[in-house]
């Protein structure tokens, strides 16, 4: 009576699917949703109350310049092994936000809702997420910058370009700060980091974010229960904070590694983002040695939501251990 | 300027931990949340919605009894090496709801609401996430249930003991009712299985939901794009589904593993649930040999939520590959 042979299944199947389709089919009352759910998640790290709000995730095309070291068909075959749509980089980016009792502080900001109309949803749906958390952009007291590229700093702005979080102090790493608005650096830079990076921190760090912003330093309290660590290479200034509370912790790695399906998997992988690829390798293995060797939870903006694992060796590499969904907190 | 060497990073760490515990901190405008999100997430199987909602997940002691050929001393150490917590397993219940154009279809039930109060939350919350989900429970047209364990059908009644869903049918493999209502193999059964399993299916398979009930049979289709496939052991009549569209295909587990953690990575072991564990193992690494060659999708009853998968062998079991979250349907 039990039938798994393959050919039987996949027949069997097939007319299934073929009558599923007939057009004489009755319609159900209900209609179908259409909508995924709204991606928040929390957990606790000790007294600290964190929630992962997604903004979404990108759909980019693989080429030979994605990553830069390694050729697009061995990316290829390690999508297709993952089950993943080879040709296609998802790229997910997943802020948070801590209640540490004394602040509510968010960690980077997502694309900008600008971008749900360019991306066709796909991005810019932190504001949404974050209204469906129950949580009031105006009661973010904080929010914590980890470097300056534009997926981590654009959501500072709404899209009529007003403050998404009219009442936060913003705090950015001093070192990042004064590199990227250096106009002598700027001068020396390739030309895409200049169009891409430079001017939009220009048309970003300015006005009234300005006015709110305030710098920190490595190796700091930020704000207590969060310990700024630099991370460089990613880009210069580029900064993890460990968030804890009690003997609780967690890593908040920010883009020490991007998806963590390619890029913990491959540490060697140089992706185009890292402007010194050989420093934030070099980076990039410290850190995941050191998450190894402490057992320590990351939180990866750049993983998928709700993007906090641990992680073990793996081959030459490291292997992500998602934390299993918790239905209460 | 990089720091991250371990042993100032830990005491970094725990100065400032200390330092957030200080009782003059001042309190942050908005209260901790203090409460998980409703856990439901959509994906699409060719034109069909799947909903998964989870029921929660329960918190169990781990015994020597609760994988009978393995010491309990190796499962914790299982445990450990997941990160998680030893000496208690965390088995997660999660249904999925279809949307066939057709039909509305709710496989398997969860605890029932009635259990929400008995774990303090942690099961019992497939009611109140369905309706997060936008989903009426007067919409669901059918109840295809996979077996009649209590999980997955005690959900089919309210805690005021009316039908949870008042115009649905209900759906039964037909050699799994046959059994579990024969006071004969009832007589012949142990003490346990007749407490909690014979007895409780008389409780709730009767009345109004006896009314509503139609048995199925195995490779039959069970509703247009669900055909039903047989895989005892767990229980005399346990059923899997294959849902497809066109080509596309997931195929609903039940109980072939529970949480692939443990039982996925680990398919020898034979945890007390399984009735016939020598016939529910062999079951197990058919369905498994199956789903790695035809690298095929599984949702899993008891995967953490969203629970669903694809799977790859590994040393002598198999691994879990979860789905990434897609923040777009």
């Amino acid at each position: 009576m039990m039938d798994l042979n393959r050919r039987n299944l996949m027949t069997a199947t097939i007319a299934v699917g073929a009558a599923s389709l007939m057009p004489s089919a009755a319609k159900a009352a209900a209609p179908a949703a259409g909508k995924q759910a709204a991606g928040f998640y929390r957990y606790k790290v000790g007294d600290i109350e964190v929630t992962v709000v997604t903004d979404g995730a990108n759909r980019l095309p693989v080429t030979d310049a994605f990553v830069v070291n390694v050729k697009k068909e061995e990316v290829n075959a390690a999508l297709t092994a993952l089950h993943m749509e080879p040709g296609f980089f998802i790229g997910p980016y997943n802020p948070i936000i801590i209640n540490n009792g004394g602040k509510l502080a968010l960690f980077d900001t997502g694309t900008s809702e600008a971008t749900f109309a360019t991306s066709k949803g796909r991005t810019g749906q932190f504001m949404t997420n974050l209204a469906a958390a129950g949580i009031d952009p105006a009661a973010i007291d904080t929010v914590i910058i980890s470097h300056y590229h534009g997926d981590h700093i654009n959501g500072l702005l709404k899209a009529d370009k007003s403050l998404a979080f009219p009442n936060a102090e913003v705090l950015v790493p001093a070192n990042e700060h004064q590199y990227f608005m250096d106009d002598g650096e700027m001068s020396r830079a390739p030309k895409g980091r200049i169009e891409d990076v430079f001017k939009n921190v220009r048309r970003v760090i300015s006005g009234d974010v300005l006015k709110r912003l305030r710098t920190y330093d490595w190796d700091k309290e930020v704000i207590p229960g969060v310990l700024a660590v630099g991370t460089p290479g990613h880009t210069p200034g580029h900064t993890s904070h460990v968030v804890s509370s009690g003997s609780a912790k967690v890593y908040v790695q920010a883009d020490v590694t991007h998806a963590p399906y390619l890029f913990v998997r491959n540490p060697g992988w140089h992706a185009f983002y890292d402007q010194d690829p050989v420093m934030a390798e070099a980076t990039r293995r410290k850190v995941y040695d050191m998450l190894v060797a402490e057992k320590m939870l990351v939180q990866g903006f750049h993983y998928p939501f709700p993007s906090v694992a641990h992680v073990e060796k793996s081959g030459t590499g490291y292997r992500e251990i998602p934390v299993a969904w918790n239905p209460v907190l």
